[in-house]
C-alpha cells in the first residue's frame, strides 16, 4: 500500500464543520464569529511515551486525548486536528486499530481530522489540535492572584500507579500479572476535562492541565503568575488504589505522577460555590487543595500540617524530557 | 538544561501578530476579517528526509520552508507555525544553529512560532503552519478544467541532482567532492513560492506544490479534478546543470525529482498574459508545459513529440514513503 492509499483508506473523511478537510495542500478552517482558535501540539514517541507493544487503538485514543487536554486547560471547545505519523511499516492491522482508537476519541469529543503526513520511520505521532474559544474567556497560566483558592479536578496518582505496575509486570519473569483495570484505563485512555473547562469559563483565574505531575504543573502557574502557592497533602483527591500505598509512594504518585490529565486551576474564594456547581454540571469532582500566596515557591503541608522540607520536595520533581 | 529552559532559551519569542504565542497550554490565533486559516503539517525524519550530519541551521530553514510551500500552493499568506521536536540530546550548539535557521526562514516569510513540544528521541521535526487566505481565493487540487494550460514555476530537477551528487559524494572514498553550490542551495534551502501564490490568487484553477516530483504531483491534480493531462518534455524548465545530463537522468530529475518546491498550476488559456505578469511581479519565471485533457492519465510527449510509453513512464514514478 502506498502513502496516499494508506491515507485514503484509514484517515480521510469528508469535512464536517471545517471548510476544507484533508486531501489538499492545506485544510481551511475558521473560528465562529467572536471566537479565536486555541492551538496546541504534542509529539509522542515509542519507548518514551508508550511501550512498543501498546494496543494501537489505545495509542490512537490517547495521542489525541492528551492534546485535547490542553484545549480543556484553555476553556476551548475542540474543532479539528492534524496528524503527522512516522511508521516503521504500513501494517494494515495496526493502522486499522490505531485509526479506530483515534476516531473514537475524535468523535467522542467532536474534533475532526483535517490533514496530516505519513512517513516511514521509528514510530512517532505528532498531533496539533484546534479549538474555539472567545478570546476573553481563554484561561491562561499567568492569571493566578494572591489568596486564590487552588483547585484540582478528578483524582490524582492513578496513572502513575498504573504505569509503575505496568513496568513491574514487564520486569517480572513468568506470567503477566493483571493490572487494576480502572487504573490501566486511566493511564491508557485519559479523558480530557473539556466539559469542565467550558463550565469554568469566565470566572476562574489561572488554569493548566496536569500532564507532568501536580507540583511541576502548578509550578508553571506560580512562575507565570509571579506568585507562590501552599497546598495541603490532606486535601489532595487521591485515587483509591493510591491511598493504600506507603506514604512515600502515595506522595510521589499524587504530587509528581504525570499522565493524569486533570485540570489544576485557581479562583477567587468568592467563587467556591460556582466552582463546585461547574464540577457538578460537568460531572467531575473538584477539590480545593490550597491557596495562592506571595512569591515564595510552592509549599506542601503534610497531613500534620508541617511543610515538607527541601529534600522531600526535591524528590518529587516532575518528569522532564531532558533532565 | 531541562525541557522548559531549552524552550525558553531557543524558541520562545514574544507574540507579534497572534493573540497569544508560546508558553501556555495553547496559543491563540485568529484570521483577519474575511479570511480563513490554511493549515498544513509535515514530519521530517533523520535518515529519511535529511542526513544525520546535516547542518542544523540548514535543517531548521528547510523544515519550515517545505511547510510554507503548502501555503504557497493554496495562495495563502503565512501567519504562524508550531514545532514538535524530538532530539537525541539537548545539544546547545545544535539547538542554537537549528533555531537560527528556523527563525531566518520564519522572519523572511513573516511567520511566527506560536507553540511546540520537545522530547528526547531519534531526531524528528514536525511542523504545522498556519496561513491566511480569503476562502474564495484558496487554490485547490480539484479545480483543473479541460483545455486549461498547465504551468510550472522556476526550474525543475535541481534538487534531485543535488541529492544524487550528495549521495555519490558520501559513497565515494577519499576527500569529499564539492557539489555545485547553487544546486545544493536549491536542495537545502528551498524558497517557498509564496509571493507567486499571492499573485496568482483568483484567476488560476488548480494548484499544487512540486514536492514528490512533477508527474507525481500533477497526478494529484488530475485525479482530484477527474481529468487528464499532456505535458511536453521540450517545454519543461530544467535547471542548467540538469540540462547537461544524459537523457534518462535528465528526464528522471525533471519529471520525477522531488524537493524542488515549485508550484504547478492550471489556468484558462485566456489568462496567459496574466500568469506571465504574476510571475514577473513575484520575480519567478513561469513556464507553460502542457494542457489539461479529458480523463486519460498523464501523457508526456518527448522532444520529438512522441508520447513516452508505459515502461518509460513507470520508471518515472515519484517518491513514495511506503512503496
Amino acid at each position: 500500500m502506498n502513502e496516499f492509499a494508506l491515507i485514503r483508506q484509514f484517515f480521510l473523511r469528508p469535512a464536517k464543520r471545517v471548510l476544507q478537510g484533508g486531501g489538499d495542500d492545506c485544510a481551511l478552517i475558521s473560528p465562529r464569529a467572536g471566537q479565536v482558535l486555541a492551538i496546541s501540539t504534542d509529539m509522542l514517541l515509542e519507548g518514551r511515551h508508550f511501550f512498543a507493544d501498546v494496543d494501537p487503538a489505545t495509542l490512537g485514543f490517547k495521542a489525541l486525548a492528551v492534546n485535547l487536554s490542553d484545549l480543556a486547560a484553555t476553556c476551548a471547545e475542540p474543532l479539528a486536528f492534524t496528524l503527522a505519523l512516522a511508521l516503521p511499516e504500513a501494517n494494515e492491522a495496526w493502522l486499522q486499530a490505531f485509526s479506530r482508537g483515534l476516531f473514537e476519541c475524535a468523535d467522542r469529543f467532536n474534533c475532526e481530522l483535517i490533514g496530516g503526513d505519513t512517513t516511514r520511520g521509528p514510530l512517532a505521532i505528532s498531533i496539533t489540535v484546534f479549538g474555539e474559544v472567545p478570546p476573553e474567556l481563554a484561561a491562561r497560566r499567568d492569571s493566578a492572584r494572591e489568596h486564590d483558592d487552588i483547585w484540582v479536578s478528578g483524582e490524582l496518582g492513578g496513572a502513575a500507579l498504573a504505569l509503575a505496575m505496568e513496568i513491574a509486570n514487564r520486569a517480572a519473569e513468568g506470567p503477566r500479572r493483571n493490572g487494576i483495570a480502572a487504573l490501566v484505563e486511566r493511564l491508557e485512555r485519559p479523558l480530557p476535562r473539556l466539559a469542565l473547562g467550558l463550565e469554568l469559563r469566565g470566572f476562574i483565574h489561572a488554569m493548566i492541565d496536569v500532564s507532568d505531575g501536580l507540583l511541576a504543573d502548578l509550578r508553571h502557574i506560580v512562575e507565570a503568575s509571579n506568585c507562590g502557592a501552599t497546598i495541603s497533602e490532606a486535601q489532595l483527591p487521591i485515587s483509591e488504589d493510591v491511598r493504600n500505598l506507603p506514604l512515600s509512594q502515595r506522595r510521589r504518585a499524587a504530587l509528581a505522577g504525570g499522565d493524569d490529565y486533570e485540570l489544576c486551576f485557581t479562583a477567587d474564594r468568592s467563587q467556591r460555590e460556582a466552582v463546585i456547581a461547574a464540577g457538578a454540571k460537568a460531572d467531575v469532582p473538584v477539590t480545593r487543595i490550597g491557596e495562592i500566596t506571595p512569591p515564595d515557591g510552592i509549599r506542601v503541608m503534610d497531613i500534620e500540617n508541617r511543610p515538607l522540607d527541601g529534600a522531600a520536595l526535591a524528590a518529587l520533581s516532575g518528569f522532564d524530557h531532558f533532565d
